[in-house]
């Protein structure tokens, strides 16, 4: 039984929380597939591109991890991916709320399940937005970016 | 003593879980008058009109209920009514922490309580807002909304 | 349509919140019955007997309010009392989870409604336990429960 | 790759909401234990061997699901299993904000993760020690629990 | 030992909620900067002209309290002022989320301790984006914040 | 201006999170007493002496740090030793709901202030009766208390 998992997010930029939830994901399921949502709600700072070159070069070491991009419906691009299950990581209790919502939701649409997997407790402070407010403004994110997402960041910032 | 009750909401759609919630009120107070915020804080997808006509034609079969739609304070709106309540439904903690302080200021400035229902554990996941992503991308809704609005979604994400 | 609610608790002692949420109770429905829960899980420091009576002191100006108590299922009560409704008070976030799951509950074992009406924010801190546990060391409880749950309080307590 | 998860509990008793957790991950792992806890925190109602014979009665249709029970720290008993995750149903945030400490816990105590699947929303409320709290009442729990487990509690309740 | 601690904030208007919280700050720190956020991330309804004034009229009695304005990143302000500590008020669970996480990024980025004091319960649900709701639409909100703040808002809202 | 804080606790036994945050207190106050409760709700583990005696052991090297035990009221004891503050570490939301209720009834009987502040991440999981379920199964605690109590947990679970 080799089974496939989507973690889908923005990844506006990709940060070592989740670097840290795909690594746990591709040693629990046989083939990871990262998923960038190509138009998020919001306006994203990188291009669909570049968000998808970051992802890549921050988890090209692991084997079973495949990166992608997608847009529509999460459940008809799990769908076409032959995914069983959606990945998702969970910081704290105001995650947990709405993403159970869309689990739930994901449910109803089609037959896949959602799996939450706690980020590692020294991650918890960490989100793509709250690194891009610290970047804007010159504060020191290197230690919560892969180095090569640290690098894109000077420069989109400058 | 025949108590008026309000339930007041943007119905951008109108959702079954509103009506799940209407219905319970309809069950415990006189009179029910089913509120649409003709301005909400979002631009919404309907007009005005046509979310109380969704909302009329979804509620129709209820003979203590009646439809309108207001604009400005709720409080204000209430006291021009007689509504001795506003009656919300709750599916999750994230609404019961903002619905709690909406409720202590209507509280603040009138004479009037908030009581919170739970909405059927089939429909804790459901929301608006949900309803209209999913539908943008041709996801299937037809279990979540009345047939009415199933109509007119399909119309207007065309 | 006069509706029966009921106002289900320990009561041990009741307090100031517990007399704010059945005051609210009382303009809502045009009848409230108080019940008192015989033999709660934790073991009380009143009888249920001086119970109902501290509630019945507390409660006496209220024309349709009655004080009651019984054993067994509380939707099981409700029914024998013709209660269409639950009232229960909310204070904090912890109280909604377990509430809403009780909810839940009594409405699959019977077709009964629960409503959650907020607590005034003034007595948001305050609980039965929490007042024995400062009376117990001395601690002056004089505001936060009726004047014959204070005798009652320090007699117990001597 | 074929790896193990530990479904534990205390399973006192098994309930619909436990068996709908264990098959969604008997989907999604190619074993699974349904672990029980021999001497929880508080005194059970069935002793283990009665545990144990429900919880195989129940699940006894999944091929890939065993039943065991263990006593002593989660993570040995997984070590000794060769267990890459536990998995727990996840109801409510109240569940959530424990489950989280236990998981970074066992994560910090042996390399094992822990992932969290969302309870169907139909049996959102439900849990063991409501169930016994219901059927000790005489309540209807019949839709609930699995059948051996509704003749079971009734001997035992009577 | 005289330390700093800086109460930083948007303050479109300040309310008496924040008034109450400095007034605890001030009791607690040797000095005690009110920080307005120059550009916050939505657009505010006064200028920070405004709201510094604003501020300063209703904290000029203190003599511990200075008022101040910055713009960037918090913990090099507060680097730049000699500041120990962060307070910040928290009303409700859903504050407490957000600002934990905010807490530990700023504790990464420098070494400041950000402390969590109780707004006073009878403001527990007041909001400056709720006052100006509120004011809006021509609710009195004349027990909501200082005077000063009263006589502006109404000639904004005019 | 120099401000005594009291960080109160049962220490059953003291852990690395306690540390964590008693010494963030000796940074934010002139003094600060870890005051042992003697007589908590449960049981303890260790006698009040031996509790005391960790905590020593564990803060010996902070110069402002006094440690003490008291029973009865904590606003009692407080008031004897003119503290002007309570400090109390955060891990999580569930912690937060409890402890704000404790923080407005100490604030209404007596004027005293509770400042919260955030335990570290990397002991965002750990509490003092997790600590003791671990070693009494054996588990490793070596990293998550301070020495001294590492050889106590050993003798008292042999």
């Amino acid at each position: 039984m080799t089974l496939t998992a989507l973690c889908p997010g923005t990844f506006d930029p990709v940060t070592n929380g989740h670097v840290d939830i795909v690594r746990r994901a591709a040693g629990l399921f046989g083939r990871v597939i990262m998923a960038v949502i190509e138009n998020p709600a919001k306006t994203p700072v990188f291009e669909v591109t570049e968000r998808v070159e970051m992802v890549r070069e921050a988890v090209g070491d692991l084997a079973n991890v495949e990166v992608d991009s997608f847009s529509g419906l999460l459940v008809d691009y799990a769908r076409s991916k032959g995914a069983a299950a959606i990945v998702k990581g969970l910081r704290a209790v105001s995650d947990f709320d709405y993403e159970l919502q869309m689990a739930q939701m994901n449910r109803h649409l089609a037959e896949i399940e959602t799996v939450f997997v706690p980020t590692s407790a020294k991650w918890s402070y960490l989100s793509s937005s709250l690194v891009k407010e610290v970047a804007r403004y010159g504060g020191d994110v290197s230690s919560l970016v892969p180095e090569n997402v640290l690098r894109r960041l000077k420069e989109k910032m400058a």
